[in-house]
């Protein structure tokens, strides 16, 4: 069985049921998520060892959020409790013509202070084959972005393979430094980039006519540097998308099928569960069946409430290799 | 900030949750709607003053209906509270090819009874810019009809622009009179008429081979009159509707966008959306533009749970415009 | 008024709210249903004399079960309580991509073990002009199969019309004997057969070419058939069907209309919905009209939650002849 | 079986769930409920044959009523479905000291305007032991009241026990006639007469100066009289009361135990249960354990949610007989 | 009608339903509240004029506060919408033996940096009766304890009688102020003190041996001190606590009757809805009614789920003058 | 950190919501629980170490219920995933004078099949310090029974201290064998009995006065018994009980304080909670402080929804100790 490794916050979310507006909710729906315990709970569910770097705070909301990790299969033992508050999003649903909302109230949390430093990089990474992070956590601190820098390079210093989603969001990087100053050096230490063109433009601060230029440019630049994956969405509307994905090798490119998803449950943590598929795929699959894998893990998701996906490897396999779909199974 | 006059009923709405059906419900979802009101509270959304004026029983259910009139930014200072019933609302909303269904139980509401002599015209009309009024009204009661008339005559002579959307039903005007008998004096004090052939048909008792007759009789008989606007639906199912709208001016015309609503969660309360868009945006905008935010306003509707529209202007601006949708906005 | 009877067990069905998974719910909807009972509950609806046969466990939870049919209209005057527990079944409502979900927990279950030694024929059917099984009853067990092959004799003895929807399921038939030791028998003895080629090769034992070869068979072997009825679904998702229906004199073939079925909600119970339609067709219009009947029925029950259609004659009339469907009955 | 025939109306009962109040709910809890319908389940659920006799309006909400008093085990044989509207009842729970509230809905019912004229009595009361009615159903209209002495008239010519419950409301009687003008008439034919000094000096415009003139006067008056019973309750707060009973014989008195129920759950319908497990006792047991069963039952509804006493004789029997109770049975 | 002006902040309030524990709930029940926003609520629903001054963020969370303000009652027109975070409590509701559990999460919010600088307190306080301010607001940084300040000058220069609930709690204080440092100017301020021997100490840093010490140190050093009130509550468990008041002039002294409170519902807000209820009582009622007002204000709150006294005027009365509680109310 | 370890089955349970009975429900609530399991959950909320024996199906039913325990805390290596159906028990929570009843359909479940033949005792057993087990597992079938007695066996060969509640249950014990030829072999082997004088009485098939009889035939006859705990229970109804417990070693007694329950919310599993407060406490405490511990710890559970204690050693040690309960913890 491998061991996979995740670095990442993760938050309450908070969700008014069904279709309904944050301005007309009287309840919400309790999860809690994050992109890259999503990306390791999708593996647990496939029976693989992951375990979860992070912090919460030390009330019974942390104690929950922590007890939905290892419901989820995960690995706990390294999450830490700490003084301090729990990070929330509120999501509200879209439809139709109406975009789906997100609120983040995450600033100041437990885990935007936890620097990592009394983890035992040694007990962490035992027997592991994998580590993967994702551009969210340098970009909320300080002290986050020393944590993943220290994390990546205690990775690669015990030869295991990393994945990175760049994941650029505009609306964190308030702790005074600018993307380029920080991600350069993670995506150096990172074998898997998972990015579209302007992740990679606000990472670096550089223009790219177009992804040929970018993956040029990175196969060139970063040394390490084995694959770049890149999913490509249309968006009908909230209830409506088209998705496909490409998996860049320096020499070879991979491009999965496409999927028609046609009456969306839940998008978020679709891309969470993609990564998910394709750290699985390339750890056991060949590139081809690895990006399919992992289009069809992201595809179904849509079709999951939460953030995170829940269904089996033969599930995912059935989808992917284009078994009847959508009758009852009994 | 523009002030806003609407006036009609507010009943209650009870609908089974999900799609269930009346048969099978252990309990029904509870919300307010009535067709001006539902007008007016979209536009307070956007900030406008509105104040409504309706009649409710005085006991905890009238109080809870004006309370939620309140929570959706109207002013209920003008809303009377006196003996009598809650008009009740029955909705069961379709899914496919099954049809939504509506079991009205309003006969002999306190509304029904309610002749505003003791509302006091100035203060009601005082700083306002438009009033909005619906067919649904005058075809309650004896009372109703004569309200209606009295608050055009008031409105009128103080030179505020008159709305009315004719929204002819054949199961009311159980009264004693004829639609003909009533309407015509009504929309001869109404500048912009919202109406399908079928509504003038009925209202005024005659016959049109299309609508372009309509138009042109309409403009030649209502001397005050400035617009008529029509909406087109196309039903593929309760699920999947195609609409668009016209505003007719006596020399010009202007078309709005067609929209696909694929996926269609509460069709009720659409064309109040529609309505309360236009009259914002005859206020604010140029007929064009106008038209094609009031047709965006009731298109999003379709998305929203309830009977009333709650988006802001910048979301329907965004689709007005044509700007990406369904994507997560973070 | 006719009055038909039917036979079977009818489990509790327990379902993860909304679209949730089996890993993730906290609660269950609960609602009883087996493929029999649903065929009558159907017809109940629309006024006809329904009485089924079966038996629960003599506890509260078979109670409720009785208490259920009751109000779905069935007659219960011939519902056995026994010892023994309730046969329940899980279900998990697929979306898109994701397929439904039955977990059955149905062995050794009251009905299982039910002989039907006490019931007195001719009260049973006394006045009935139809009876209804499936291939599932004999499936459960020696008494089960036995229990069916009476009901079969002593209907025909009566000279009862008997339908029988043939309904193969691999994960039954556990009991020692195999479906071409017991199906022939009772297949002789029907007079409107429900099934497709998959079902006539694995209940006879036999190969066919094509259903053409399947009907020249049936037709010839068995005396007393009237009609073979076969439908035709493509699963384009969990959530997006398309299906019609022929049925098959031994003359003359009737093909229905096809319906896309663009946004479902609940699929169980269908092919059940289809039967009562087709039954209450055969009873009362033309074959065409019948299988169109029959065909409406079973689309519109995709819109209605729970294994039972709910829907009125006027409905299911009104889906067959094209009326508008979609808009808001008022 | 002893088969008993009831008459009333049945009412859509609204509640918010749990405490909350009217002005604040977002849902209803839907139940039907009604007086004399309430003493029939309680005693359907025993295994009588109950039959009711009523009126619904035809449409989804009345064929729901219909549908309920099915699954209470009713004979629903005789319920008529009529034009008009459904007869509510908004209901909300009180806590502590804070009283429940009713708000009735009910005037221009389909019940109220129903004069059973159309009854075949012959077949309503074939086979029939008892027959109960309420002051309630005189009251709603002329009618009623009319049919109410029909009822009565036709059930004493059979030679079947009557029992009324005089239930005296002022919030009804508005439809010309006094109480004394009608109710006299009614208690003339009736066996069983359930009622409080209060009850008796409004249906006979009379004053008494405690319960033994009543009694005296009674039983010198109605010269079928065979019982008065008479219930105390002491409120201590919604939530807990202290209850018991006696039964009046024109020569001897049997007085109930006292029951403290000290965490109430539903306090509707106790009195209907309560009169159930008297007509039940009357029928089976002698006076003095008819009396103690009648109020084990009127006790234990207070734990049970809803209109209607769902508890089985052995339940009630143990609570009568000083069993331990508040274990949990396995 | 009596004018009423509030301060402070209103937080979203997160419950698990039912007796839920914070480990294991799945979904949050949402109200809004805050001290001095639920004093005021109460008052509205009698049909008082309260103004609310608050400030919430500009997002959707912060509209839906302003919407509930509004359906209670609230005049809003004070209320601003800033940048920043939402307040939340979350609130797990104690039974028996086992406390309720606050957690709050209110650092940094929209409210904490609200100096009111854009206030136009002659607007504010034009044809106010009263003002008043509870110990949490100047608590919570140095913005909102001079913008307490200032408040006070504004209305007592004004001639509005100030009342402030003392309301000393641990876990606030942390912006750089000693309580002693800033309470004794607001307190020198206010014209009715709400508070217990406890609160006294925290807010002057001084010792006193038991509240006589206190009433005469209080009327003695605060000249324009009228009322000191006092609340005892005996806890004797999460569901039963029994409550009473004493209102103290500098001459006399008026206890109130004590309340047994046995089924507590919520007890959130109790607080504030006695001291609703005692302003109330100081603008119409003699000081002896005014403390049973409040009194049974604050215990029949215990009833009411949410933060928000929703009980009308003749429901306090007559829990206050003895009338018959917990019977239905029909 | 101790760790402990538990054997026992898992059942799926299902529980109408609130007060309603079986018969009127429309969903269940869905948890896990049992006897063992719930024991080992407290104690892994209190940090220990606790590992669980069971054997689950191998589906999504299966899946949920083991990642139940893991969000509880517990080590789930052990736990086995087997053909077969889930146990599951139907629980209806009583009020006032209606008990609480509970339905099992535990037979033939994947737990009852397990034989426990490829556990790995030297890894179960490694550093534990103490087992659990219950008389539900021996009596279940041959199976259990054998596995109860090795797992026994293998435990006491380390030195493990070994707690049994004996729980004898008289509608179990179907395979065969009666419990006085099975429990005494297994009482030998353990060092604290849980038990009453008619657990004795039925598990060793002999009569006993009184329990002192009891308490010194046991000391006497099991040679390793350190102590025998008994608790008591009085119901005052199902809303109201009396507890308390007494701990008797060989030569001394203890008792624990008495509890007054007043309003409880979930008796299920109270028991197991006292049994994890009793094996904590005599692995930390002195005897008098474990029996205090213990009581608190199952009186506390009374208002925790669910089979499982969920309440930290604070909220426990607090009630023990006398500290003030049912204020609002901030």
């Amino acid at each position: 069985m491998k061991k996979i490794i995740t670095l990442g916050e993760v938050m309450l979310r908070l969700s008014p049921p069904g279709n309904q507006r944050f301005f007309q909710t009287h309840s919400f729906d309790v999860e809690f998520g994050g992109s890259e315990a999503n990306v390791g709970a999708s593996m647990a569910y496939w029976g693989m060892h992951v375990a979860h770097l992070t912090a919460f705070p030390d009330n019974e909301i942390g104690w929950a959020a922590s007890g939905q990790l290892r419901r989820n299969g995960i690995d706990t033992r390294f999450v830490k409790l700490l003084p301090g508050r729990m990070g929330v999003y509120y999501l509200e649903q879209g439809a139709m013509q109406r975009s789906s909302q997100v609120i983040y109230d995450r600033y100041d949390s437990s885990f935007s202070n936890f620097d990592g430093k009394d983890l035992n990089w040694d007990e962490v990474f035992e027997g592991a084959s994998w580590f993967h992070w994702s551009g969210i956590t340098p970009a909320l601190s300080k002290a986050c972005a020393e944590l993943t820098l220290t994390s990546l390079k205690e990775a690669r210093k015990r030869g295991i393979t990393v994945s990175g989603d760049l994941n650029y969001r505009s609306n964190l990087w308030k702790f005074g430094k600018e993307p380029h100053e920080v991600m350069p050096k993670l995506m150096e230490l990172t074998n898997v980039i998972i990015a579209g063109t302007r992740d990679f433009k606000q990472c670096l601060n550089e223009d790219f006519k177009n992804f040929t230029e970018v993956k040029n440019m990175a196969f060139e630049r970063f040394k390490d540097l084995q694959y770049i994956v890149k999913t490509d969405r249309i968006s009908h509307s909230s209830s409506n998308n088209t998705i496909s994905a490409i998996l860049y090798g320096e020499k070879k490119t991979y491009s999965s099928k496409s999927y028609e998803l046609t009456h969306i449950v839940d998008r978020v943590g679709t891309g969470d569960a993609f990564a998910g598929g394709l750290i699985y795929g390339l750890l056991h699959l060949k590139p081809k069946e690895a990006i399919e894998f992992a289009m069809a893990a992201g595809a179904i998701k849509h079709s999951v409430p939460g953030d995170v996906l829940l269904c089996s490897l033969q599930e995912i396999n059935d989808l992917a290799s284009g078994e009847a779909v959508g009758k009852i199974k009994r």
